[in-house]
């Protein structure tokens, strides 16, 4: 009998600044009950899903930025969102940010029938620490987050190896590859994603690819499915791209979002269809050669000089 | 003023075990003629460019296994394809079986207008040591290549920072990442990929998605320019996937051979396209975390356990 896991992705329409925790976490109760309902197992929710993505605004006054940041999980306007999980009997990955005493992070957590299980805090983050000038919207991630501090951990639920990572993550093949040498069934990912950011004056349809190219690649290389959410549509007068989507270890999309809005997705994953990789031409321990990759671990910027 | 760099692919039909070094070399003579008459600088051939893919047969007998490798590069038959270069101005990358010693490895060379710039020896040997039950054709790449030595150097030639991988090599990310370490701006590969090898009872459309999804997210994730060069056709009664490619750091294809026979593409590539993305999404120095990819030198397989 296959091993099957039945998954959604729950791809949320924009969140604007004055949209409260309240009305969001109603949104998300909505979509969970409609993944319930189609007998899906385990739910992605995008990156920040609880507020408007702020990082596009230089904010100055701690309170103002604080605000956009949960001091607990749950907390009072999250606690519906865990309860409803478990009286559904799901799970489900959120984005949100946190704030740990003085220090902050983007974080994602794994929360199983309403029991966190797993909480992974964004690594690689983009963007700038200060606005820059000559780039037609700003993205100052490292103005408010710190460098996640936990790794890229596999959690063990109960039918699957999950990991998970955070937008920008999903571009850095180190991300699913340290994710992959722990067997991981599943990476779940949320993402905000404007278009026009990646590079000044790039062609408006790369984003697109770029999402579906990373995703797709990494879930081949790694044997693993991916789940990932998109904040979507126009937040705040930014256009963020959407195609939410699930990919199989073939790399092939198996189900995407082709809305801007608030939608779900789901699919029912044969875990297994990653075993004849694993034990073929994706079996690492017969093929990886770690002694010829030493340069990704000592080299961090890229040199034009010869190793 | 952009820099630009003129790319050729020279994508090969079928090589069967009766042609004769000659006869591919008079071939290899014709596809060169044709890139550098459209202005190319540098042309790619396949992998194992000289003969027939003899890693589908258990060769014992170790005069016929010989007879498929060069002990001298360029020998008295490859020399031809040297002067050529010369007179034309051009560079090549081309595979061959090499003979050192007593040691055999699947190489390729990097020859600029006749002199030898820069060698490889491919690192991810696929396939197994043994003929296995259970596949529909084998792959005994283990059986006649060592590992290679080399790393994943990348060359100062006269345009351009080149470096090279041989066919399953561009399916691993690390191989990549090392050369994307060294600000490579143009990877080379030469490919030799049946249809049906991946793993038991894969739908055959894979191997094609495969392909151009390593080759692509490649590009766009160590910002450089990939030139891709397959051997094609039904060779010895195996069909083999065509699909050579030039691929930009964008991850789009910019050119792909549609034929499975011998064919020539080409494009300009603009090597200053890098740029954007090398100083914003995909500054290494600003964003990577080696601190976090360790297990991607200290666990060789994957394990279903946590880091």
């Amino acid at each position: 009998m296959k091993r099957t896991l039945h998954l959604a992705v729950a791809q949320m329409g924009p969140i604007q600044k004055n949209h409260t925790r309240s009305e969001v976490v109603a949104r998300l109760s909505e979509l969970m009950r409609d993944a319930a309902a189609r007998g899906a197992r385990w739910i992605t929710f995008p990156e920040l899903t609880l507020t408007t993505f702020f990082p596009r605004w230089a904010l100055e006054d701690p309170a103002e930025v604080h605000a956009y940041f949960e001091r607990e999980m749950p907390g009072k306007e999250t606690q519906p969102l865990f309860d409803l999980a478990r009286k559904l009997g799901v799970g489900f990955y959120l984005g949100y940010a946190e704030l740990d005493g003085d220090r902050q992070f983007n974080t994602s957590i794994l929360v199983d029938r309403g029991e966190i299980i797993g909480k992974y805090r964004k690594i690689h983050i983009p963007g700038d620490a200060e606005p820059q000038e000559g780039y037609p919207i700003q993205h100052l991630e490292k103005k408010y987050f710190l460098v996640g501090d936990l790794g890229f951990p596999v959690y063990e639920a109960p039918e699957a190896r999950i990991g998970m990572c955070i937008c920008n993550d999903r571009r850095w093949p180190e991300t699913y590859r340290v994710m992959g040498l722990q067997s991981v069934d599943v990476v779940m990912v949320g993402y905000n994603t404007p278009i026009a950011y990646g590079r000044r004056g790039e062609p408006a349809h790369l984003p697109f690819l770029h999402n579906h190219l990373s995703l797709q690649a990494s879930a081949y290389q790694n044997t693993c499915w991916v789940a990932a959410a998109a904040k979507a549509g126009v937040e705040e007068g930014i256009p963020m791209i959407g195609g939410s989507c699930i990919v199989a270890p073939t790399g092939e999309i198996a189900v995407q979002a082709l809305s801007e809005d608030d939608e779900v997705i789901n699919y029912v994953c044969d875990l297994d269809m990653a075993n004849g990789y694993r034990s073929n031409i994706f079996n690492f321990a017969r093929h990886r050669r770690p002694e010829h990759y030493q340069a990704i671990v000592e080299r961090v910027g890229a040199e034009p000089t010869s190793l």
